[in-house]
């Protein structure tokens, strides 16, 4: 189901239920970019270190906005020998709810932007009607906001008037204010004494105009009315004073507190939905979901932290048990016989022997989707098909056992060994990133780093390397490249040896733990 | 009319007619926000100079997307004493056009989305069908880069292939490559024995291989066969082979350059509305235009130049006579009689006497807008009304003649004061940017640059100064503010006299030329 800014709070209980209930968890997001630094494939080093990766997509994608959160939640039914699945498809933006809001500012890549609007996604929808979130932080600050007014508003002072000269006594009000201040008093003192009114309306006035309103009353009614402030259609600023007895002063007071939660739970708003998967504790799935994970944490948790290794704790809260669908399809046993891992590939494979299909039906009152005939890119699909996925790839590994079992849970020993890691796209010998410890270090002394002119392509670089039999180029960028060499001990080779090349060139060898460089200048033969 | 990419090319006729028999034009533009460092009111201090306000606005606000432009152009139909306007509303988007594109990002800012949201803004028009567009510069590495293309596919040699031993002589084809290549003049060697096959299509293989081929079948056959990539609908590059005389392949190459010229148009796009603009010469009003003047040369000429000076410079060149209703409408003889100078007030205030409504009729074939009922805020509208206010205004300029005269052209002398001055929001005393010449310098010396601690309200700084009289409160940001005293004289008394204050503060005098900085520590009394 679409959920939307209106109809985000009748429902947040509705997904709370399908979260507590699930066996597993689906997520996908949609973000507004993907790289605002070099091209998506340099950013994405077939030779880049976790830390590296981890560096990158961080300083280079995360000002983009995650504003569609797919959620699809799986509950197995034992009598049925079925999944019963909830989708949620959460459009998410960042709309300001007062004026001391944060105004977000975030980026906009325009392939990507392009790619969704070809797939038919709906942008209206996300900028007037996107639900609204706050960070932990964002959070905090908010509710210390609302305390600090409130205390301020209950003790006898002044009302958020911090002077050098506060005083308990009257205040000192400018001359060109006097007239308008003795004006506002006489209209109280009309009302005090007139039984027939209960309230009092001023005209809109600037805000300094307001805080001698308040302070002047503070001090010279502190009981007896009720000082507020309201806005006007027009977006103008009044202040209304009522006739009020203790009781009654305390019931608005409390009325007033609770309309505040209610804001700051409005305020919250998606990130509620995140705390609710952090808490319950269940396996989330995604494929191929780093970037999604980095954007969950970042946009509704807290900024990225600095390192790596902080990002593996942070992550370990948010998301206490991961597993990514591509990691796992590019892994034994699937590896040998799955040869496209792409999420709608993998989908199709998934329905052929030795595979079979899950048996998965959507909940009563949730729309069904169809997965024959393509739908929209939209993240609610993408975690549903995510589910159907890793349903396969799970039953699959029951079929190893003796006696074979068609049905293996969330919860058993046979998919542990997927849990937390996260596909690493593009890396050639480091498969994931490990969420639960150090990292693995494959040995890079055959690869090398070689910069060069800018009109070279990649077969300047076959060339220049035939020697050394078959290589593979992994791009930097227009100046410079990996090229790893099939046998590690070819490096030892003198490259002044080679038939290249007109011009100097520069080589170095990228090893996991200490660098060598090697300069070489290589003239005409 | 709404013009988007898919009617652009068919009504770019139309724009260029309306432009060209345009008496004046109309222009405002819709932009993804406003501000993207301080808050608007920060990057719009009372006090900054022209220069200052020039690089704030180059600084924080270049990176938003203008994504609407609206365009009216009036015509003045002497026999029927009325005008005649044309209204374009033109939805932007820099949607990448090939591979080698520029892939744009811009900024979003969340209160401006939401702004524009509210008044019911098509973002999914902008997204899935705005008009791309091109910079010059943009524009001339595109035409180079076809035109290096049609030097490379016409010589004998090798394509695109700049290599430290580029050769004319047989190409080295790495070992693994072998088969691959033999098989495929094996199937060339078919096709030119085969009398009845005209062309051949070979299987979509990787880049590197393409360019072996073009490399080896422009050595191996310079003429008789016509080699070109061509893309499947799932995006797979293949390379055909066909068999050509000469004329036929002339005819081709033609072809192929008369569909790169296309191409080329189209990816310039919008800029060319903006160049039929400035190539027009004709009178250009705004209302408040700064910012749209700025964002329209930086997203269709040129990136935005370093200083003021230039920046004026260039502006003469894209817009050469420009005119700011809301300069005129704060100008003698408006200023006394208009109180409100916000587009909607003004276009209300100029209905009423001593103004006379306009007689404008919308052009055949063009939908008409209606002031009286309130359009939403959409950039097509907001120029009509921005002209509906020039011409108000400009007649009103008529009833001082003797005789008066009541219709006033836009090539009248009486208007000639307003041109190239943009109006300079809230800057206290300087009204406006001078496009023609060095700006107004006016005397600084009563204003104070005052530094505080972040508690301070506005409050804070009357009370202190109370004993100045009057002063006028611009805030930088949340520690400091400009105080402009009522009187210059009054910087001479002793700030230690006054009866301020706990805190020490600082106070430096902001004078237009040279700055004094006088430090104070003021003690309790
Ligand atoms: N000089 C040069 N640079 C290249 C070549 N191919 C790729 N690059 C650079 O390496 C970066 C990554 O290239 P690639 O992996 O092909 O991905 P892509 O740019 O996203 O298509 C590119 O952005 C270029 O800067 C090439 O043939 N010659
Ligand atoms: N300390 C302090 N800073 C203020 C106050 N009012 C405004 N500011 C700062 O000055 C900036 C500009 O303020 P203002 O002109 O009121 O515009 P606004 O922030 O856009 O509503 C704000 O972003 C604040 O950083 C105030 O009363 N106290």
């Amino acid at each position: 189901m679409e959920v939307i800014r209106s109809n985000f709070k009748d429902n947040l209980s509705k997904v709370c239920e399908a979260i507590e209930e699930a066996d597993f968890l689906a997520i996908d997001g949609e973000f507004s970019g993907i790289s605002d630094g070099p091209s998506v494939s340099a950013l994405t080093n077939g030779f880049d270190t976790p830390e590296e990766r981890y560096q990158k997509l961080k300083k280079h994608s995360m000002d983009f906005l995650l504003f569609q959160f797919g959620l699809c939640t799986f509950k197995y039914d034992h009598t049925e020998d079925k999944y019963i699945m909830k989708s949620f498809n959460f459009y998410i933006f960042p709309k300001p709810f007062n004026r001391s809001s944060p105004d977000v500012k975030f980026v906009c890549q325009s392939s990507s932007i392009d790619f969704l609007a070809n797939q038919g996604f709906d942008f209206n929808k996300v900028f007037r009607n996107g639900i609204p979130y706050l960070n932990q932080e964002e959070e905090r600050q908010l509710r210390e906001q609302y305390d600090e007014k409130r205390s301020q508003a209950n003790g006898a002072g002044s009302l958020s008037y911090i002077s050098p000269n506060t005083t308990k006594c009257p205040v000192t009000i400018p001359e060109d204010q006097k007239k308008f201040i003795e004006k506002v008093v006489e209209q109280i003192e009309e009302l005090l004494k007139n039984e027939e009114n209960e309230s009092l309306e001023l005209e809109p006035c600037t805000g300094f105009q307001r805080k001698l309103i308040y302070q002047t009353l503070s001090w010279k009614y502190p009981k007896g009315i009720h000082v507020e402030t309201l806005e006007s259609d027009k977006k103008e600023r009044y202040i209304v004073i009522s006739k009020v007895d203790d009781e009654e002063r305390k019931r608005r007071e409390q009325q007033k507190q609770a309309k505040e939660q209610e804001e700051l739970n409005d305020a919250v708003g998606f990130s509620r939905v995140v705390h609710a998967i952090a808490n319950s504790g269940k396996l989330v799935i995604g494929h191929n979901m780093l970037l999604d994970v980095m954007h969950t944490i970042h946009q509704f948790y807290c900024p990225l932290p600095d390192d790596l290794s902080e990002f593996k704790e942070v992550t370990s809260c948010v998301f206490p048990r991961l597993l990514d669908t591509k990691l796992m399809a590019s892994t034994q046993p699937f590896k040998e016989i799955i040869n496209n891992t792409s999420l709608a590939e993998l989908e199709k494979r998934l329905k052929e022997v030795p595979f079979s299909p899950p048996k998965v039906e959507s909940a009563e009152g949730f729309p069904s989707y169809d997965t024959s005939s393509e739908q929209l890119h939209e993240a609610g699909y993408d975690a549903y098909i995510t589910g159907l996925c890793f349903i396969s790839m799970a039953n699959f590994l029951g079929s190893f056992l003796s006696p074979p079992k068609n049905h293996v849970s969330a919860r058993s020993k046979l998919i542990e060994p997927f849990f937390n890691k996260l596909f690493l796209m593009r890396v050639m010998d480091i498969p994931y990133l490990n969420l639960e410890g150090p990292d693995l270090q494959p040995k890079r002394d055959h690869v090398l780093h070689v910069t060069f002119p800018k009109e070279w392509k990649t077969s300047d670089l076959y060339q220049l390397f035939s020697a050394f039999g078959n290589i593979q180029v992994s791009w930097i960028d227009d100046t410079s490249a990996f090229v790893s060499l099939s046998q590690p001990e070819q490096v030892q080779i003198d490259i002044r040896g080679t038939d290249a090349c007109l011009i100097s060139f520069h080589l170095q060898v990228k090893a996991a733990v200490e660098s060598l460089f090697v300069c070489c200048r290589a003239h005409v033969k």
